[in-house]
């Protein structure tokens, strides 16, 4: 998850919502992104989606079984799905998302049904890097 | 939709399951894609995402407002999550999913509070290449 806010640090450095994600395979992170939705002008580059992307690169396969993907906050209804697709075994969340997270949306757990879920790891870290981002917005 | 069909029936011409998408601006389709998981090795390279993508390369701009989504299938979570950041206006399906599809999944509304939705617009055909797609690989 350290990674993951360096990513997201970086996004915020650049001027994007401060989110990052990276995906780690056998102890070692094979792909890893931050949010570049201004950059790239486009909604849906967002850091688990660049992760997933990379991640299956350097795999050079479609799915993510067996890996984990550490993400900052709590993925969106797109991204949700995304990493229902890749397989991702083992899915770990900073902090909350309540207004655009998955979990105000869907009905029951969108992942692979043997999929692991934490959540609120490195929480505090995750959700003032977001809250800072908006003030300064303000 | 027809244009949605073409880009599906190129899809399974291709090898991939036969969904086509596009989106149209004032009258003009300003993206297209159909599913392409299979030759990108990307399981998030899905019709409605190519459309999404390459009409706001069109606009220059992210958003889609004013702009109407025809998609031969239902849209899955991830894509119903895009087509929401996207803020699509007007989304036209043609033949429900009731495996995949988002509305399975979904309380409520995932799309724009304003946006309309028809479903089941040339549904026989839309639902007819997915059919003869997987029975041909069975």
């Amino acid at each position: 998850m350290h990674a993951a806010l360096q990513e997201a640090r970086q996004a915020g450095a650049e001027g994007e919502i401060p989110i990052g994600a990276v995906v780690v395979c056998d102890g070692r992170i094979i792909g890893r992104g931050h949010n570049l939705t201004e950059r790239l002008s486009d909604v849906t580059a967002h850091a688990e989606m660049q992760a997933i992307t990379a991640a299956c690169a350097t795999l050079g396969g479609k799915y993510l079984t067996g890996c984990t993907l550490y993400v900052t906050v709590e993925p969106c209804l797109m991204c949700a799905g995304a990493i229902a697709w890749a397989q991702v075994s083992r899915i770990v969340i900073g902090a909350a998302d309540p207004k655009r997270g998955y979990s105000t949306y869907v009905k029951g757990s969108p992942f692979h049904p043997k999929a692991l879920l934490a959540t609120g790891i490195l929480e505090p870290e995750c959700r003032s890097l977001m809250q800072s981002f908006f003030k300064s917005r303000r």
